[in-house]
Parts: C-alpha cells; sequence; structure tokens
C-alpha cells in the first residue's frame, strides 16, 4: 500500500468514474490506459501498473480478489431486522430462531428450522420439516418445498424452487406415463449460491447434492438426483439431466447441457453453449459450440454438413484412386 | 410372486440401499450385480434375473412399471386438508368447492372455479373466470392467468406461469412494435404434469392447447398457439415457438427447439439439444445435437466448417481432374 | 375502406373463424385461399386482394398493422381499480399514487414510489426505492428487487424478475468463489415488455439498461451490466452474458445465446438457436444453427465431423499429388 493514510474511500467505483473518496482497479491491460487519468481516491493495481498512478495505491498480484475483498467490506449486504412480519404464515411447529427475520407473506411450513441469521425474504415459501441454515438468505418469492435442507450462509436468488417434483415417469405400453413418486431431498451445502428462477428437483429414490460453495447463476435446471462437487460454477440457462454426477471445482459456462447418468470429473470446464453428452475425465476443457456467421455462408455450409458423410466417402475413394493413378505409373 | 406372503413391506428405496422393510427392483444389467447382495425385503425383477435372489421377489417383464405402481401405493402424496387458510384472497364471486383445499396467501380472482379435491398451494395465483378441474394440485406460487382451463389430476409446479401474454407484436416503419392483443386462453386436458418455472403462453386469437397426459419438466417455454398432442414429454429447457403444432407420444429431450409454425408428428422423438426447424412426419428420430470434445480439438474442427462449402467444392474440382488424368492415360 | 358504414363491428377473430360482428385479417398469400369464404364482417386486405372478397374491407399495405392497431381498440386491457387491496403490505415511506391499483399480497418496499396507473399484480414484490413508471403493469408475482428503475407503460409479466444480483465472482487460489458485490441497478426505458419468468439482473458496479421499446419474451437471461438498444425485440429462452452491448432495432430469435463483453451493433439479427460469440456490426443477419435430421444419418455425419480438420488436410494432400501427377504428365 502507498499514499496517504488519512484518505478516506466510502465506496467502490469503476475506474473511469471513481471520485476521491471511490476505490477502483485495474486488472487488465485492456483498461490500463485509463489509469492515469483516474480520478479516484485509491486504485488497486497490479505491481507493474505501480508507476502509472501517481495517487494512493494498493498494489497486488490478482486486484480483482483485493477489490472484492474491499468492495465486501464497504457494502456489506442490508442487515434485516429479526422478527416476523405480521402477514407472514408460519406453522405452529416450526422453530424460527429470534435471530431470523421474516418477512411480509412469507410461509413457513410444518416442523420446518429457520436458523439464525437467516433472512426469509417477502412472498418466500419454505416447506414441512426444511432446514435453513444460519445466515442463509432466500430472496424474494424463493420456494423450497419440504423436507430439504439448506446450508449456512446461502443465498437462494428470487424466484429459485428448490425440491419440486422431478421428472420420473415411466411408460405403459398405451403410451400413458405413470408417474415415480419422487420421494427424495434436496441437500444443499453451505456458501452456496442459487440464480434467478433456478430449478432444483428433488431427487426421486435418493436425494440431489448440492456441494459446498457451488454457484448457480439464473435460470438454470438441476434435475433429479444431480450431485453437484464443492465450488462448481455454472453460468445462466444451463440444464443438467437426470443422476449427472459432476465434479469439484468445475466452471460450466452458460447454456450448456449436461446429460443424464454421466460422470464429469473434477476441474472441468465446458464452454457456452456446449452439449457434455458422455462421462469426461478432469482436468480438461470441452467444447461442441459453434460460432454464428454471416447467415447465408451459414447456410451454405450446413447445406454440406448434411453431407459430411458421402463427402468423406467421395475423399477416400479419390485417394485409393490417385493411388493406382500413381502405381500404375512406376509400372 | 414368490416368497413369503407375511413379510410386511413400508416403503421403496434404491436396490442397494433397502433393508428388509422395502421393496427395491432391478431392470438393467448394469446393476444385476448388486441383486444377490440386496438386504430388500422384496425385489421386483425380469424373470431371468429370478434365480439371482433367494427372497422375496415380484417377477415382471417391466420391472420400472410395475415398482411405480407399488410406489405410489406405499407413497401417496399428502392429502391437503380441504378448507380456506384464513390468509387466502377469494373474490367473493369465485366459486370454490368445499372439497378443494386453499393454502396461504393464495389468491383466486372473479368467478374462478376451484373443483373438488383441488390443492392450491401457499402463494399461488388463479386468474378470473379460470376453471381448475378435480384433484388438480397447484403448487407453491403457480400462476394461471385470467380465463384459461385446466383439467383434472393435474400438477402444476411451483412457479410455473400459465397463460401468461403470448409474443405478438407488428413492427412498425420506424422500427417501433406495436403489440397484438393476445385474445386466447390456455387449455390444458387432464393428467398433465407441468414443471417448476415452465412457462405456457395463452393464444392470440385461438387458444393455446395442451393434450391430456402432456408431461413437461422445469423452464420449458411454449409459445402462443402451440398444439401439443396427447402423452407427449418434454424435458427440461425445450423452447416451443408460436403456432407449432406437436403430435402424440412425442419425446422431446432436453434443451431442444422447437421452430414456430411447424407440424410435428406422431410419435417423433427428437435427441437432446437439437433444434427441429422444419415440419417432420412421424414416428421417427431427430436429431442436430453436437457432442463435446476436447476443447483445442473442437476448435480446430470448427474453424474448418466455416470452409466446408469451400471444400466440397475443391474435392469435386480433384475428383474431376482425376477423372481426366484417368481418361487421358486412356488415350 | 369499402362496404357499409353500418355494420357493427366487436371482435376481431381468426379469416376462417370470423363472423358478420368480427373483423379479420389477411396477410399472406397462404391463407388467400380462405378470403372468398370468410363470413367476417369486414376484413383488412392488401389492395391485391380487394376483389376476392365481395363484403366490407379495408384495403392498406401491410394489414396485420391495420388488423394490430383495430384489436387494441376493440380489445384494450381491462382496467384496474385504483386503490390498494387490504392484504397488500406497503411500507409506510412508499409513496403510491391514488390512480395505481395494488393488487392482493402485493409488497412494496420502504421508499418505492408508483406512479399514476401503474398496476401492481397480485403478490407482486416491489423492493425499497424502485420507481416504477406510470401505466406500467406488474403482472403476478414478478419481483422487481430494491433500487431499479422501470420507465412508462411497461408489462413485467408473471414471475419474472427484475435486479437479482449479477453472477460475480473471483475465484480465490483454493478454489472457492468470493462473491464481488452487485451494487448497480436495473434500469428499464420506456414501452418496455418483460416476459414471463425472465430474469435480468442488476449491475455490478454501473447498471444492467434496456432501452425503449424493447421486448423480451419468456424465460430469457439479462446478466449484469448488459446494454439493450431501443426496440431490440428477443424470443424465448435467449441468454445474454454479462456486459453484452446490443444495438438498437436488433431481433434476437429463440434460443440464442449471446457471448459476454461483445458488442452488437444496430440492426442485428440472429437466428433461431444460434451461438453470437464475437461482435458483430449490423446491419447483417447471423447463424449457426443445425437443422435436425433424421438421427441415423445425423449420427453418421457427426463422427465424421470430429476429423473435419484431418479430412481437410488429407484433401490437401490428394490436391498436391494431382498436380504433382499432373506436371510429371507433361514432362
Amino acid at each position: 500500500m502507498q499514499g496517504n493514510g488519512e484518505s478516506e474511500i466510502d465506496a467502490v467505483a469503476p475506474l473511469d468514474q471513481a471520485g476521491p473518496r471511490h476505490v477502483a482497479y485495474c486488472a487488465s491491460p485492456r483498461y490500463r490506459s485509463l489509469i492515469p487519468e483516474s480520478a479516484a481516491g485509491a486504485l488497486i493495481l497490479q505491481p507493474e501498473d505501480a508507476e502509472l498512478f501517481p495517487g494512493n495505491k494498493i498494489l497486488c498480484a490478482d486486484p480483482r480478489v483485493a477489490f472484492a475483498r474491499i468492495a465486501n467490506l464497504l457494502h456489506p449486504p442490508e442487515r434485516a431486522v429479526p422478527g416476523c412480519h405480521q402477514s407472514a404464515a408460519i406453522d405452529p411447529s416450526a422453530r424460527v430462531s429470534p435471530g431470523a427475520s421474516i418477512g411480509p407473506a412469507a410461509i413457513i411450513g410444518a416442523d420446518a428450522v429457520i436458523e439464525t441469521g437467516v433472512v426469509v425474504g417477502p412472498g418466500v415459501v419454505v416447506g414441512a420439516r426444511c432446514v435453513i441454515g444460519s445466515d442463509t438468505r432466500l430472496e424474494a418469492r424463493a420456494v423450497v418445498m419440504h423436507d430439504c435442507l439448506i446450508g449456512k450462509r446461502c443465498v437462494i436468488s428470487p424466484g429459485a424452487v428448490i425440491g419440486g417434483e422431478g421428472f420420473g415417469y415411466v411408460r405403459e405400453q398405451d403410451g400413458h406415463w405413470l408417474k415415480v413418486p419422487q420421494l427424495g431431498r434436496v441437500v444443499i451445502g453451505d456458501d452456496v449460491d442459487v440464480g434467478a428462477n433456478t430449478t432444483i428437483d428433488r431427487g426421486a429414490l435418493g436425494d440431489t447434492v448440492v456441494g459446498n460453495g457451488v454457484k448457480l447463476d439464473n435460470l438454470i435446471q438441476i434435475a433429479h438426483n444431480v450431485k453437484i462437487g464443492d465450488n462448481t460454477a455454472m453460468a445462466g440457462c444451463v440444464g443438467v439431466a437426470g443422476s449427472a454426477v459432476i465434479g469439484k471445482r468445475c466452471m460450466i459456462a452458460g447454456g450448456v447441457g449436461i446429460m443424464g447418468h454421466i460422470t464429469v470429473g473434477d476441474d472441468v470446464e465446458v464452454t457456452a453453449m456446449s452439449f457434455l453428452k458422455g462421462s469426461v475425465e478432469g482436468p480438461g476443457r470441452f467444447s461442441s459450440s459453434l460460432p454464428a456467421t454471416a447467415a447465408d455462408v451459414w447456410a451454405r455450409n450446413v447445406g454440406r454438413l448434411r453431407h459430411f458423410d458421402e463427402l468423406a466417402r467421395r475423399l477416400r475413394r479419390a485417394e485409393q484412386t490417385i493411388k493406382q493413378i500413381l502405381s500404375g505409373g512406376k509400372h
């Protein structure tokens, strides 16, 4: 740290908008040119950028981590006042800690346990026999269906549904679907974030399990009996089919589909909009996405794609003919 | 059935976790090795596996169907107590059967009809003039907008939205979008399941229609004026664009996109993450998905893909040259 | 306009179902054959179709726009009665216009501003310090989190979540994710429609911005700090990753993924199920979608695809050999 220790900093701001009471950061050569002009009260920089800024600065190898830590200190989440809003409907058998905050129109089912520091947002539904670990936040209109367990310090975003029934049917000979009762739970570890309108289905017989530190973005579908290892992160619109087992520290980019009943090793990355169809070992990076190009050019190439197999066979024939010509030439 | 008729069975369990009061099943050669070691009170097996298990057993060609039937008997859904929670807001003109159960914070609009045995979960919204058929369950926070019809024995999962406005606009010359009023309804048959946070839009002029026995998983989008035939099933994250007509007994796997205004025959299967762009007749199985491979290998192949058309033309030229060489050689 | 000015028309209807008090339209040669048989009280037609119908008719170049205008006149949205339902939980510091309508179980946070003509539907949550512009409609169970701004005449459909926390983390060396506080807002312009269960995350430092006249369909994910230009439309199931900047009047079809941190020019179209990975200038039409074909044929072609790079190199070698043969032949 270099500079004037008396400076007061209240808030974080982007590099190009920061004022004298703000701290900003630069971690990318892409924005380096903005450093000298920054009016920030302090900057977090990589050591090699130190000379570019005459003001207060914090030098570290990874400015983004330092920035995140400082931002968390300067901007803690709003503290909810403990207590229950009068419009909440709490079953008399539920055990709600006096240190929890239950918002308006929230609904807590029979024998549910709400630990201290939990914030149950407006319109949230917590089913019978759920346990919500301390300091977890259930945001507006999140739903946790009966018997599910959520760990400590989690954030369940607005509209997320934990513990809906898995999609389990068997087909009868006449084509009707017969429902298979979904008797498992969803068990979520500590420090897990679940995005807005994301859905995690309960297990069929065993449980659906989400490990500690997992981060799920918005509009993700996690089917019944999926297991997700610790600290794995998934971006928006991912779909994971039933009974897939996903390792630790994986990074699944947006729009990815993961097949059911496969095993994904630790430290696997899947690029955006890809389809992971078979089991893979980690570490490794996998892809099947196609980047868009001009639609007319694309249409021509796709038209050919249907004849790819034929094309490969024609090439094989051409190669053989060439070989014959060459060997014929030698005679 | 073979074994001791006095044995008592309370619950279903997975093959490898079942105890003496559990019934389990095995339908796949993959798990056959677990049969002899199972401690289950009874097993449901295919006849050819009968000898592997000395205990009580039920033999049948399709153990999964038998298991599902038994599981439904042993684990019926929790019966809701008929009556209306005091915090529910029910319009005085709504006709709610005394045999229906209306949960906390539920909202029932004007002239809605709620038949006997219906369970309206916590926070559910039922719009004006809707009809909810007997024994249907609307789970936590489901929304059914005005004038929609839902049949008997359906399950609408948490957060699902039935009857939102269709995405209908015409573009004016200056680029503004002019809304087209969405005047149709959603009409859902009997025995339909709709997954968590799935959305089914109301029709523009006519109705959006979901046939009997249709099963929709989570986070599916059904656009206005789509028709879905009886007993069709769709897995998570499917999107069906406007006015598509889908046949009976189709199986649409996860992440599939279905183009608008197309017709899909009966008994059509579409594999996961595919894009059904044109009409197809059934029965048939259709695909356009690409399985992920190592990202660096994939990148090389995709780079070539943009030149596929050029490659095909070069092959054609090479073939012609070879032909000329060969015919030249004959001279 | 031609015909009997005394005719009374009450409602719109499809061409083939319209009766004497209905107005219908035909804009496509595909349905032209239905015109002569139509029993509609009036038809909106292109001038070249005028002779096909003897009854009342309105002739114009774009019958769909005329039809939409007339449909909006004949079928205005139901007027909500101003006032607050007794079950709504409104913070005393919120400023709710007497011209607004607040539905049952709605929740309005501290210092929120609800302007005149606003309809807050049943179960809606409006967070602290939000501003909802006049004549905007928040439908059942929509959530607007704290500090977000929504313009005039917008429709936020059921279950949509505006202002959830962005998916912002930095990874610590041990693999844990450290949350980056999401301090920005969502700022939505006038005349914007947001579909059912669509999610728009708040910005990390700056804001997420949705321009005037933007139309978003259902189940769309808009990540933090995305900017969407005026009058852009996106169909269902689109995902836009963080900090993407999208131009005006773009048309993004269903199921498209848009990469983060890219720039998309004005008047860009992206076809359904494509992946826009890099920045593009407009106007232009882009695609990377693959239409489904018979699954067995597809499997053969896809199998080859993994060897595309190898195939291209083999072709190159064959071409070179042919060249050598030809030049050898000249010797």
